[in-house]
């Protein structure tokens, strides 16, 4: 299972300073892509770098070949990285990217399959030899004024501001804008509110799901505040951060470009070395989604808890029924997406944790932990927007209200007799409660058999609406 | 408040390599002891290095005592250091250990106290000066043959058994005992499954007890599977693992003084450079402990949900009332040692993360994460055995099944009905099941009100005893 | 890019308790499935239920299979189904299990897609009308006897104990006998030892890889002593662990035939409610993996330290040089495969608090963090034996000692001098290093400078050799 | 070890509503306190609630106190609790909080606790009789309109910003300072760059020392970011988040009253139902430091590795040596300080899953894990402020260049080839670097051997300045 197989047997001969090396022809990448699925052939075909990762790249080169046109890269040349960036960014040569995640820890490997992807197809698009290097060459003009050191940390800011734009921030609003309807729609039930899993006070289902609401609130507040920093680029620090062999203001021209190509505002790292051989702010940005985990968990649990039943559970709400839950028995509604949710939580920690220990690791100029940082953080950001979206869709927007549980509870719990302190004392409104308790009565049945108020005053003073 | 504060203002001088230093006058400690609170000034007075480490270095300064008389230790000596180590093994001198858990990754400065205040007490019982070092020299006595590299180690695995032996076993032996007994009594006591939360088919409350007592008595047996690496001793590696300095069969004459003194098995390491580089029995140690974690989170987070209500939950369990829940609401019993539980499950799941971490980064010869580790391990061990003592006696044993409740599920479940499948059909099975969701009623009512069985035959056939 | 693309137009319609759905004609599969492809659109492609999960299920379907014939299926459904499964466990119906992960947690989706597949490519065998469910029904028989909540922890089992055997038993065998090779091949090659970092007593190249031999052995002993909890299976539990709607003893002969099947010795799980309700010993087993973890980043990170330069580092290791390091810089290999390594163990780490807080919340009768569970195991797993596979042939392999800069170390260190004071006395041996430290000489030209001894005293008393 | 011994015999009895208990009569707490220390003995005397969150107790009850003069308190009871407040602001009144971190989960025996002594204290200042509730009531006066549940997280709220503010805020901005002054003090030491442990292209030590300064900048940044939640109080929801019991505004005159207090900017939480169920917040400020803790363990790992030495390291920095490293070897400096901030790093990242898990398990209106949090948040930021302080006192100020060898690695690298590009050519440039690499020669050697270049030419081309 773990085989890369090939049916193709044609080969072109691709060339690097270890010498000639065999490629499937109908691959555009080159030698020390090759190379590379021998020596890392770990965790293939489930373990490959992550897509929008291969895009981001896709941006940043396209970004450096305009900005080179400046630095004296040909507009011919640059046009055409620009044409087959393109076409990455579009998803179309997404086969031509093969590599696993677990290869050099600098992504050097992944950054030179860019290379050589963008390369073999200009060239093929301008009707050259693949695997010459000629017009358009992987290193030369490609990699013009990059490194992996710094292009790999940049293209890892981007793809994270990427999909945090394009999937988690529209699924979080989707979510919360569900939770809100909810909990104005819940605005009036009112329900027996729950510490330490015991009966407590009354509060208003809608006030219940403000919680959640406000939770989401501050959940995209908390990744907001990451973003001033993921928007700072390496690019432009080369090796080690010193900016060897780039142009002075390369790293500023390339997120000024990248600026109007995204409408994303980057701006040139104030600091290259701590750009790469740190990823505190990936690590930063882990545990804003670490946070957003531990929100996700609390709402989950709470519903399922809530939707416990039907006979012998909670039973406050009502799921969607999505799927058969038992084929005879009808109102079991297993709670599925707060499943696949919770599950979800729990990865993300994981994950949380792996970017936490990579993250620790770096030696001196560079960390060599990168593409395990980046696997992880586009996968939480991943798995936390595709849940966000069915969770909301397929539970959140289909919850009711059990209404008539609800009310019983109300009416059955004892915690409302602190509202009769008022007009019988507290030794009296005590002597309800215990009878009630012990006799298993409600508290009405119980005032009413003391003696202590008539059914009006009982009805006039126990209003769970006044206790809210 | 993190000052150490010295009221006293006597004060002796004592010498190291690095020349004189005042120490208090009414501690045992030296020079090296004086210094290290002035540079690891961390954490204190709470983060001091936990006092079973230095009951295992009593232990282990007595077996090199007695070991080294045979190769050339006076009696005298030997004796008197002993007679010192009785004293920290009984915690008589625990206030002259006063450093900090953060300090030096090898824990030298630990070490280094022991010898100091071994050597101090035993001149003052040989009524010598304090400070001389004479008779009893802190490192040519105490230490000799030892390295604080091989002896702080062989102290942690020391401190680890002894902690699991006289804390964690037993705790874990009297909850296991406590569950049996109630899922013995709790035999044929009827209750209704429940799977995803949502209602499922019968079962006894027995069995489910039944379930937590076998997870104790497998986490006992996980915890037991680490103890034979836990014996094998560092000792005799001295500073890098080749025994420089010490006798060559020193290591396996200190295990086999030890088993004397201890009656527990403990053995030479078969690879003295692991023992010192590594902490993977350690980490080990902490993975079964971070299992048994998990096993009581479930445990403790079934007991409080079970005992929900008292009358909107779920309330199958009636637990003991150790404190005032609310002071008028009565039957509001909170499950504080449930709560006690969980939070110790997570504070171990966060000790082993450190530990793990502290762990994986040795470098070469030597783990300097020896303080660490310990002291989670350590701590884990101790507030699992506080807690799993507490939670049995105050929780656990006290553990009331609320009978009708428990049948008034049985009677209301609807999951019953796979039960009249072999008598009228699925078809008609189903239909009941769906009156009685719709309308409201128990299986009874509904099968009755359509017909399809009389009174008798219903409760013949429905016996959830039947289906166990 | 998370769009599951079907090309084909073609589809069939099935049905389940919902009602009718369309189903691409091309897959085997059926109405739940499909159903759970709209409701749980998670992570796809990326994050499908790992497949040696699928393997494993498709053993134990056939197991059952077989099992049943006992119990009243007939032979000829009980053939073609285990011919299907044949089929599975051959990884030729790969593309018919396309489910998330992320999924309901009791991995019900996932069974059901098995009891579809086997059911309608049975019926293709037996020419019947695909989606017919007749004549092999994918409950009535391919799921005769079972429950999603018994079966698939049974699976998740039996997946752990096949991926262990044959991947990652093998892989940490080649990678401890390479070791131990090495370990053996530099037994007579000096090295200066180093605590703390910083230059200590010598030993010798052997010794040191001797440490990273015993830690693998260990770590394998580690994962052998989980296995005993690992061959108890859930299977004969059904829904809750009371074996409702299987006959008695049907998990006993589950156990007995997929021993005869596999040749592993599997049981019937002790205790059925603690085998649906908690994945402790999974748990377990992570706990097992991330100890593993530990030791590879401490062996993979002393590599890379011990093979740092050329020029600037500590130089005493040559690693093999696999792919082009710098293009000008001859000598520059990087690390790479102790990068993959270090990178997996992180991700080990990471996996297993996933696990670990999976593991801890399960509710009453089931744990709903199932398929979480089992993809992390898996993962950690896969990664770990493709990486120790890699890093033995790519690296260990083919270490080299850099023999003129070790002996340069032992030459240059001044810890060495430990070895004058019985000839000259540890005053004047103090003197030599200060000596050689101040003014940058070796311990023989300071020794001889200051003329303590002849040329032939020095280098007859300094020898490494007789400090180890 | 773990007895909570009481030496004295004297006892007064206090009663609560499970009837009278004996208390020690040297200490102000009462019933519910003594009760407490019964039903949980876990951990003690080490795991006490910590200290700052009880000043931030004393804080709260005195603003409470103050704000209830609006709502009917009596000055002259108002004025006592305001009084006994400040002396538990003080800390001396810190013997009587013997309290177990390890209690219910809401925190109700802590904030109880409180409520006794203040209630007793001030008894006492009144000449009333302890224990009798008069004229200082600990329910009817101390926590006037509060609850436990919306006390206690405000008061977490207030401790960790205490905190931070007084201790890890200055500890950081000193470290930063320093780490700044060397950055500068560095600015024209050239050095070699490493990346992947392997030598690179030059640059100053200034500018390694820059990413360091960079990071701890970021770092205050990042907890700065949470501030803004962490000043929302819980105060005014009381026992659900209703406010139920308390005046409308009682939790916006906190704040306010607060604000004058300390001079910190506290609001009214938004939404009191999040503020008592969740502690996401709580959540963020771990996640805050542990990306700190990230930072800390790459600036100390990078010192030790530089320092290592002293002859067979990279040994480019020269440490204080504050402690005796090795009796008979000079320049052996053990980076103790390192291993001190090292440890405390992994411990942060472990504390921060604790908090992590325990943050993501509440259930319905309160979150029950509130004590574990707020200990491990406080920890975490005590032993970054200590590790911190001591590390940067202790071991960043004294760091010295070690320049001869700095230079020499300058001169040996064969990197700085790079620079002979442009005027003899690659092919030549890399005949030099591998003449160099096998003859072991330095590439101004084996230039010169060569005769590609002369002396001047070579030492005018070849400037590590140039390079940067």
């Amino acid at each position: 299972m773990n085989q890369i197989q090939e049916s193709t047997t044609e080969t072109r001969q691709e060339t690097d300073i270890f010498g000639p090396i065999e490629v499937p022809s109908k691959y555009y990448y080159g030698a020390q892509t090759a190379r590379s699925m021998i020596y890392f052939n770990i965790g293939l075909p489930t373990d490959r770098m992550p897509l929008p990762l291969i895009e981001a790249f896709g941006l940043l080169k396209k970004t450096c070949a305009i900005v080179n046109k400046q630095f004296g890269l040909e507009n011919k040349i640059s046009d055409v990285i620009s044409q087959v960036c393109d076409e990455i960014i579009d998803g179309k040569l997404n086969e031509h990217f093969p590599l696993s995640i677990w290869q050099t820890g600098s992504g050097t490997q992944t950054n030179m399959n860019i290379n050589e992807v963008i390369s073999n197809r200009a060239i093929q698009i301008l009707n050259g030899i693949m695997g010459s290097k000629k017009p358009v060459h992987p290193n030369d003009h490609v990699n013009k004024s990059q490194s992996s050191n710094d292009a790999f940390p940049t293209a890892m800011h981007i793809a994270t501001l990427l999909e945090l734009n394009r999937r988690l921030y529209p699924a979080l609003n989707y979510l919360h804008s569900e939770l809100k309807k909810k909990s104005e729609k819940f605005s009036s039930i009112y329900k027996i509110g729950r510490t330490h899993l015991q009966d407590a006070v009354p509060m208003t289902l809608g006030q219940e799901f403000s919680a959640y609401t406000h939770q989401i609130v501050m959940g995209i507040e908390r990744l907001k505040t990451c973003e001033k920093r993921l928007y700072e680029l390496a690019i432009g620090g080369t090796a080690i951060g010193t900016g060897i062999n780039a142009p002075k203001e390369f790293g500023k021209f390339v997120a000024q470009t990248l600026n109007k190509l995204t409408q994303l505002p980057f701006v040139d790292a104030p600091n290259k070395f701590e750009a790469l051989a740190t990823h505190d702010t990936m690590v930063e940005v882990s545990g804003a989604l670490n946070t957003l985990a531990v929100s996700l968990m609390k709402i989950a649990n709470d519903i399922r808890l809530l939707a416990s039943g039907p006979r012998c559970g909670i039973g406050e709400l009502i799921l969607p029924e999505n799927e058969p839950g038992s084929s005879i028995m009808p109102g079991k509604v297993n709670p599925t997406q707060c499943e696949a949710m919770t599950m979800i939580a729990a990865q993300v920690m994981g994950n949380h944790v792996a970017v936490t220990i990579g993250g620790s690791m770096g030696h001196f100029e560079l960390n060599v932990f990168k593409p395990l940082i980046i696997r992880n953080v586009l996968h939480s950001i991943r798995i936390l927007a595709d849940v966000c979206h069915s969770f909301t869709i397929h539970c959140i927007s289909g919850i009711l209200p059990n209404t008539p549980v609800l009310k019983r509870y109300i009416c059955e719990s004892l915690m409302l007799v602190t509202a009769l302190n008022p007009y019988i004392g507290y030794d009296k409104a005590a002597e309800i409660a215990k009878k009630a308790h012990v006799e298993g009565l409600t508290l009405r049945e119980a005032t009413l058999a003391l003696g202590y108020l008539t059914e009006e005053q009982f009805d006039k003073y126990v209003k769970p609406e006044n206790m809210i």
